[in-house]
């Protein structure tokens, strides 16, 4: 089967992205924005519009990799509340948004699509390093529990 | 064990909702949103803020009915996509949007939660027993698929 792919589609073009983790079916990049340090997305290779458009054993593979990021992202930063969200109004091509919320975060407790409540705290986000160990070994432990 | 419930959450209280199906662990209910006609909600029982507080069986079930939940909204009402949410940040009770979007509603291709682009086409939302039966139409086929 030819793998899908959209040539005017920026998730398939895969430009300028920091990659922090990848598989055969789906990769994990860190976004690069200052009001939300840590903000991963998790996105299929394919380009397909929804999660119904996935096999079963598809389905589970990629959620538990968005699960293994919102792991990780817990135990990196300790966030007050992780947010997650798979839109593709623009662009779409299935992807996930996992987002580390802080209580003092430019628009906590609306969602980051919302007018923004206050100028965010300054956060650091975790080293690409150390998200994709810890990615690797909430991966591990959801195949062994 | 005793179920972990909040008696200030609306979530835990489940007054004046559309429900169009519930098992022992979550229920999905029809959102009386006029903008936002089909925009269900599907709700854990218990009072907890994360998915990864869930165990992994406890997820796996939780997004098949999300899931399902998707697939009986394509099929009864075509939307242009489906959006799903995961945010909690103001009643911290697990609970998934699943939200059929149309090219002509009040805030296409932004999410829900940014301003308004129009004044949204009017449709029609499924009756809740249509759904009910989808629902449940669909969680079939994902056992025997």
């Amino acid at each position: 089967m030819v793998t899908p792919v959209s040539t005017d589609c920026p998730l398939c073009l895969a430009a300028q992205e920091i990659l922090v983790w990848r598989d055969g079916s789906c990769r994990v990049i860190l976004v690069d924005e200052p009001d939300y340090p840590g903000f991963c997305r998790v996105v299929w290779h394919e380009h397909v519009a929804e999660m119904t458009d996935l096999t079963p054993s598809e389905q589970r593979h990629f959620l538990n990799v968005v699960l293994a990021t919102e792991a990780a992202l817990r135990q990196l930063m300790r966030p007050d509340k992780i947010n997650l969200a798979s839109f593709g109004n623009v662009v779409p091509h299935l992807h996930w948004h996992v987002i580390p919320r802080f209580s003092d975060d430019a628009h906590f407790p609306q969602s980051i699509w919302a007018s923004p409540q206050r100028t965010g705290a300054h956060r650091t986000a975790p080293a690409p390093d150390a998200l994709t160990g810890t990615i690797v070994a909430m991966l591990t432990e959801q195949t062994s529990g």
